[in-house]
């Protein structure tokens, strides 16, 4: 047998601070109380100890803070308290009232869980919601937090952004443009890289061998032959007869309405959708336990719960884990398929 | 108490036929037997007596047939026989060959029940499937089922299309359409028309007496402050103030992809759709107990399943009859709603 049996910090993933004046860091607590006892995977967070221990005060957690200083130490105590590696605020942190002085802290705390990912160090990093605009204030000149992983990791081309909730992954092949613009944006070079990259991870990360790909039309009825749009036979069916050709499953144009009926999710793996609400408007109408945001196409592994920093009701405890929890369980189910395959593949 | 109590007549329902080759007869069969003992409303349909008995015998289903000359006859007789009113066919049907010969009776059905509606002596009527495509080859001029209604009920404007399942009621503002032309059709005006009968429809059809109407933005996440797309203030947001102004509880522009979770979902009666799929996508990703296709805007009630023909199962008896039996429940409810209203005017 040649697997490694990865050793406990290969498991342990790497959690992001997010902005510390949104629910992130209740989050993190309540996410340790869960997974400290099995209930999910292991985890470090990169973030500052003190404020982390206040909060827990605050809440009435029964949390215990342990500052570390390795993935290793974490892993040693994370049966019993929270390990922190600590990136330090410059600043108090007042919830609900978000600070671009704490800009700096935030982009370390990603920087430094994606160098502990790049370095083998942790399985994967998950991330806690930012806010854009106060780190662009802060200076940050990225579109996302997406593009700046892609950067951080020196990935080859732009990342693929799946979403992801029980019984139903969507990848949206355009994304934060109007639509006005996803519908000139849209192109059959653009559906095949980000099928190829959805394939491959669907094999890689998800334990899928011969993925499912249900692949949506652009237009009511996806175009109803040509009454109702050309994109289909202009731009999408010569993307799905060459992937095809080089031997996925994958279904399509398919109309977009009767795709994520109960009896057709069943049917396949993932969807690939052309535009950012065709593909998400499903995942939250269902909005079982939690969506996840799951970043494709980088060398390491990410996800992120499927919300927001919650200004409103930070600070105040009431702030639901469950999709960060998710989040978690799925980087890890990730993890282990990744290390599956890689053993096979030695 | 002035309400005059509405007799047997009143309350039923007319169905029609719908493609004979279709699923539609065999639905309408297993339909009577859930509403016979009061599963649900009373109907009569408009069909050949002789195809139906036949259809009948051949699966086995014991629904007695019974030629009826008018809806109190059918009201009579409904809780012993399926009551018919004789549309004859020119020759035999084969279930799952369509055949444009039939269309002259497929349209004479529905023209009957529209006249039984339009003079009162039906409450509403429950359209069958129809295939365009056979129709048009038979001399049907008109896009679909909905416009042929429209000309044939002298309808002011066009009419409304309502998507309903159990806790959604969706309003596309454009529909059969491609994409980039619904972009290019959407107008403050037609928001403000569709509004304003979808409103009307929700007070005296639905018996909500202050509808709450969510309306959606077009682009992700409404536009997000016009970052992408500009649509929501050129042409949403005019309208919903003009609608606000006149005293309807409207929300929106809502972002299209948080608008439909189960939280938001119960914040509102119905949903404002600016095109087809981010209408659709949400009631059929539920797909609970069937949709039902409500027409607004008409002078008669009118609903049909949300399904097609299905000629590929036609007459095995396998078709599901639950969207059409919901249809039949929502036009006997919408009935009730409307007699109640009108009483409450006298």
């Amino acid at each position: 047998m040649s697997i490694d049996t990865p050793g406990p910090a290969d498991r342990l993933l790497a959690l992001t601070m997010g902005d510390p004046a949104g629910i992130g860091g209740e989050l993190s607590l309540a996410a340790w109380q869960q997974c400290r006892g099995g209930g999910g995977p292991g985890f470090l967070v990169l973030d500052d100890p003190d404020r982390l221990a206040a909060l827990a005060l605050n809440l009435r957690l029964a949390v215990p803070i342990m500052a570390v200083d390795s993935p290793e130490q974490a892993a040693a105590v994370f049966h019993r308290a929270l390990p922190v590696l600590p990136v330090a605020l410059s600043c108090a942190v007042s919830p609900g009232k978000p600070d671009p002085v704490h800009g700096p802290a935030v982009l370390a705390s990603i920087e430094q869980a994606v160098g502990l990912a790049l370095a083998g160090r942790v399985s994967g990093v998950v991330t806690n919601p930012i806010s854009k605009s106060m780190l662009y204030r802060a200076g940050f000149r990225f579109p996302g937090h997406t593009e700046y992983l892609g950067a951080l990791t020196g990935a080859e081309a732009a990342p693929v952004m799946m979403l992801a909730c029980p019984g139903l992954r969507v990848v949206p092949v355009t994304i934060h443009v109007s639509l006005r613009q996803a519908l000139a944006n849209l192109t059959t070079e653009e559906i095949l890289r980000q099928a190829r990259v959805l394939h491959g991870a669907l094999r890689q990360q998800f334990g899928i061998e011969q993925p499912r790909i249900a692949v949506a039309g652009l237009n009511p009825h996806a175009g109803e032959d040509g009454a109702m749009g050309d994109e289909e036979a202009r731009i999408i069916q010569p993307a799905v007869e060459i992937l095809r050709a080089e031997g996925m499953a994958v279904a399509g144009p398919l109309p977009p309405d009767t795709m994520f009926t109960p009896r057709a999710r069943a049917g396949y793996d993932a969807a690939l959708c052309m535009y950012h609400d065709q593909g998400l408007i499903p995942v939250k109408t269902l909005d079982m336990d939690g969506g996840v945001n799951v970043t494709l196409g980088l060398p390491i592994l990410r996800t992120s719960p499927d919300h927001g920093t919650a200004f409103d009701i930070a600070g105040q405890g009431v702030a639901h884990p469950g999709s960060l929890l998710a989040a978690l369980r799925m980087a890890a189910d990730m993890a282990a398929h990744r290390t599956a395959t890689q053993g096979d593949v030695r």
